[in-house]
Order: C-alpha cells, then structure tokens, then sequence
C-alpha cells in the first residue's frame, strides 16, 4: 500500500482569489506553518530538487508535501520515499492551483504538526504565475537547458518570485547558457529576486538555497 | 525597421471552440494551406527545430510562422532571420491559443501565398493541449533533459499530437534518458504517433522529421 492520499482539488468557489491568498496566510501564520510555491517548467528538476531541500532539513523542520498534477502520481511516489508527509494534488485537467486549491490540498495534508510546507505546482511558466496560491514565499526553477531567455519570454514568472534556482548547472559545458545574461533578466523583472545556481543532482549549490530556505521558514514561525 | 509585424489577439467570441477549429481546417483546404501546431514545454527548442525545418523545406513550399508568445518578440525576431513570412501573436497573458486566435493569426499573416503556416504555439504543456486550434496536424516537442516521464505527466498532450520531435540527443550520454520508455509511455497515450529523435543543433535525424512534414503538407495541398 502506498502511503500517501490522492486528492482531487477543486477550482476554487471564491471570486476574489487575491483575498482567499492573503486570509491563506493570516492562518498559515497562526499555526506558525511557512508555505513555499515551488514553480518550473516540466522537467526543470523541481522533485529531484525537492528531495535534495528535504534531505537537508529534515532534522530541523516537520516537513510536509504537496505534489500537484494533472492526473499522475509519479512525483508522490518519489517524494514519499524520504520519509516526509506527503499528499497527492489532481487537478483534473487544470493548468494552476489557486488559494482555495491550495487550502483544500493543506487541510488534506493537515498542516498540525507541519512547519515547513511545500506546494509542487503544476509544470507551467503561465498559468502558475497569475494565481496567488496563499504561500508565504514563491520560487522558480530554471534548469540550464531550457536557456537563459526565459525572464524574457514568461515575465511574470520572474516578478511574483522571491528566488530563482539554476538547476542542472553540471550541463554547463553542453549548452550554449548565459549565466551574466539570464541574472541581468531575471533582475529587470525583479531587481530583489535572490539567485541560486545549483547541481540538485550532484549537490553543488544547494546549501545556499537551502540557507535561504531556513530563514525564511524560520522568520515566518518564529522559531 | 523589423520586418514583422505583432498582433494582439484576443480571446475566440466562439463558445464552440471545436466548431470553430473544424471551420478553419476547411477553409485551410479550400485556401491549400497547411497549419501545423507545435507545442512544447519552454526551452525545448521549439525555434531551433523551426529554423532547421525551414531551411530544408524553403525551397519546396512557401511558408508563413506565426510565434505565439505572452508578450516578448524573442522568436519572430530570430526566425525572420531565415527569410520566410513572420508574424508575432501576442497573448496578453493567455497561456494558449484556440481557432478564433488563430484563425486572426493566419488573417494577419496572410495566407494567399502560403503552402506550409507553422503556429509556434505557447511553451506550455497544459493549456494549449486543451484547444484545437484548427490545425491540420499537432506535434511536440520533448528534449532530453526534461526526461523520460512527461508522457505520464502530461497525458494530454500526447493524446492530441500526430508527431513527438524528442530533441537534444546531442546531450543523451549527460542524462537519465530512457529512449524505450519514453517511446512506450507516448504510445500509451496516442498508439499512433509518430517519433523522431533528432538534435536540432547539429541536426542529425531531422530529414526523417522534414520528410513526415512534407508527406502530410503534400497530402493536404493536393500537390
């Protein structure tokens, strides 16, 4: 038997997505539970990134998972394997989560004895950006070999997002990847967006987004 | 000056999107024009493929591009270089296009002496997977370092495409790429699609991609 649940979420009954994200976050405050949006592109590393943060903080946090998809279950299934509490978000069709998703895949999860909460959104630069899901903090995934154009391409990716990580930069020698470049873009969308440039597969990095990670988590529950 | 122009097109007045798909695709035959709709994550290298495709096929068919994208130029910009008929399509915000948006997009396009238009559709796997946009044929476009898995993840977009590109195989000895899976994953999805493993950067494998092209531009045209 698997240990994680399947929830089909529903699109949200509230009108004003923006006041359901902000009431989100008064109560994430209240139960002193930090909530990270994690966005990418498919196949920017988002799991295997996951599961490198998960690595490093488990000791320190009670963390929990949210893994959203349209309708598979692969991402549960690997980050069940680290032994944090995980559950499965169907949208069933849908390309984002929005606030009312984003409690409904929370209360799922139960969030009691959870200080650190992180939402796997949907594989998309889009549609992810323009709903407010209630995190306390959103970041995006850029692997190497999608390109350093993208800030260029999906602007409000880049401006809703409070860091960025590089992933895959082991492949720097294979593609044509502007590092300077891509940092001068994200910057004209967010001048205070923080930059991580990391290995999730060979760990190169990622103690300085994991750093970043643990104090803003710690911020937020006052710990 | 540029020498393309950029359109904002706006969401379909149609409440029957499909309806409207099928109307285009008739006058598509009427006009001899055939639409292509490529799809693909962002950074796939869905301009790349295009400017290898154009180069084989410039001299056989008269073709028109339309680049979709939320609001940058990036890619018409790079594509008019090749010396065919480009037109940018801004979105304002919309993660895909339908055949009301399209069908503005050929409009502004001009497709009198067009034989191949190619719609570069949004870098998304979601939205645009959902909206027939009266194209003749679909394809995608996987690269290797998104991995092997988004078949599963995706479902969709697999079902709606006649052709899988799997790009980058240039970097296949960099990844955890599993050609056979991807290939059984994708036919779970669509029993008759049709793969082409091809590098757009050095190129190898793109003639048995070009050659497919051709054959469903030619069945279509009547030439």
């Amino acid at each position: 038997m698997e240990g994680y649940r399947i929830l089909e979420v529903k699109q949200s009954v509230f009108d004003n997505n923006n006041r359901a994200a902000d009431a989100l976050r008064e109560d994430l405050k209240k139960d002193r539970t930090f909530l990270l949006n994690l966005m990418s592109s498919p196949g920017s590393g988002k799991t295997t990134t996951l599961r490198r943060t998960i690595a490093a903080l488990k000791d320190e946090f009670r963390i929990g998972v949210m893994e959203a998809d349209i309708d598979s279950d692969v991402d549960a299934a690997t980050i069940e394997q680290t032994g944090v509490k995980v559950i499965q978000l169907h949208t069933g069709g849908m390309c984002h989560l929005d606030a009312g998703m984003t409690r409904q895949g929370l209360e799922g999860l139960g969030i009691e004895n959870v200080d650190l909460a992180i939402l796997e959104n949907i594989g998309n630069l889009v549609c992810p950006a323009e709903f407010d899901t209630g995190a306390v903090k959103n970041a995006t995934i850029l692997s190497v070999p999608e390109g350093h154009d993208k800030p260029l391409k999906y602007p409000l990716m880049y401006t809703v997002c409070d860091a960025l990580v590089i992933n895959k930069i082991d492949v720097l020698p294979y593609f044509d990847f502007d590092m300077e470049k891509v940092v001068e873009y994200a910057r004209m969308r967010n001048p205070k967006i923080e930059i991580f440039p990391i290995s999730a597969k060979t760990g190169e990095g990622v103690d300085a987004w994991v750093d970043w990670l643990r104090r803003q988590t710690n911020a937020f529950i006052g710990k």
